[in-house]
């Protein structure tokens, strides 16, 4: 038999969070955390705790979330990858696993993150696909909304943007890419976020609030005021989780380098 | 209060196939037609049957399936296209309502639909979209694809694509036109097939046979011998359903020229 050593594996899953009650192990609500946790103890008969690169809440979608676990196995990256996904259910899909060193940790050394806010505008709701979007009814003015997301590239307090229930001590990010990209009929907005971190609900925050000013309840520059006063009262509703994408986690080259070839395909 | 005159009414109906046994009404079975009538009921207090262009089976999507109904009543399209958008599930669109001639008839007066298979082909499954796509693991040949498809162009006896337990007397249909599409990554295959009309099954099971021409398990001019020999049993396997869409149904434009403006928006 082989002889089973330490190892560190780093995951890349996509997850469809329609029937979620989100990322985190929660003792009797279906979660992401819980079903590869459980996957990979029927692989180790081993309990084991993995760690996400952060939280995604209840509705929440993935293309690309990270997590790692450590565990004394003789099974390889490969193995993990094939049997996980036999494993898990339709809605997780591991992309890839790889064997990485040991002080690799998912959330500490995650140096960005890029999240994609899908809405839907027409008057008439969608059936197909409606699960990915936020379906905003009235016209939203595009030009608006984007002379006030340019506001918030850079570095700021986004403490107006953070859920009021759980304030972080720390709460200045650096926004590095703030786009919205429009589908050739124009249906279809996506607002892509990049940052080197996101405060909680501060994406579906910063979006709700945008949709006003595409809605003139308020103007562009009501962005910057609302950073400079710090006070999430003046934002605008949270915009709901299913239309919210966590695509991808950054680290620095060297925290998670490749010892055994990515096997996303 | 207005009098109720005699009305025919034509709707385009969008719905995610995913939770309803079809579209035909059943007793004890979710079906996009019974909650239309249900939701016609409500706003008339009638009990008022609508014709469908023809069915849809459990799990299959429409973006565009067409059904009429008549009935006594002072309500005008506008009203139903209203109503009937705030009565039905989220998983169910009307997307237009015209008032018709007394004549028109969704089934009867259809003169061809055009339907779309969504096929998703790399080794790993998706999770976000899955219940719209069906996931093929092996790598598709889509040049012998396109052969085969190219030979169920034009007027065919397709008896041998037809659900083995429905034989209809009539099997002989016109395929207009019959293209595959690829997304730029080419992961995404759409096969879409345009007819004067389709048999029960007809487009899921050409596209089996598609998919194991694509596999070369089938050369590509197996097809024309299939539809030579009119045998079920030389034709590939059944596509499953969530791939398929009705995304279009045809009528002469003096079938349902319009009394009032097309509401779809």
């Amino acid at each position: 038999m082989t002889q089973a050593a330490r190892q560190n594996f780093k995951l890349v899953v996509e997850y469809d969070g329609t029937r979620f009650s989100g990322w985190q192990v929660q003792v009797s609500a279906r979660t992401v955390q819980g079903e590869i946790e459980r996957a990979i103890a029927t692989m180790t008969r081993q309990s084991i705790r993995i760690n996400g690169s952060g939280r995604t809440d209840a509705g929440v979608h993935a293309l690309g979330q990270v997590a790692n676990f450590r565990c004394n196995t003789a099974l390889t990256a490969s193995a993990f990858y094939s049997g996980l996904n036999s494993l898990l259910p339709a809605d997780i899909v591991v992309r890839s696993c790889q064997s990485v060193p040991e002080s690799f940790h998912a959330r500490y050394d995650a140096t960005g993150k890029t999240y994609h806010y899908r809405i839907f505008n027409r008057h008439l709701p969608v059936a197909i696909g409606r699960q990915y979007v936020w379906h905003v009814r009235k016209k939203l003015d595009i030009s608006a909304m984007e002379t006030a997301l340019d506001r918030i590239v850079g570095t700021h307090d986004f403490k107006a943007f953070e859920n009021s229930g759980s304030p972080k001590s720390r709460t200045t990010r650096t926004v590095y890419n703030a786009i919205i990209e429009q589908s050739e009929d124009s249906r279809y907005l996506t607002v892509k976020l990049s940052a080197d971190g996101f405060l909680r609900y501060m994406v579906r925050n910063i979006v709700g609030t945008l949709v006003e000013v595409g809605l003139a309840k308020y103007p562009p520059g009501r962005i910057s005021d609302i950073l400079t006063a710090g006070d999430r009262s003046l934002a605008g509703t949270t915009a709901p989780p299913h239309g919210l994408f966590l695509v991808s986690v950054d680290y620095a080259a060297s925290a998670s380098s490749e010892e055994s070839p990515d096997l996303s395909r």
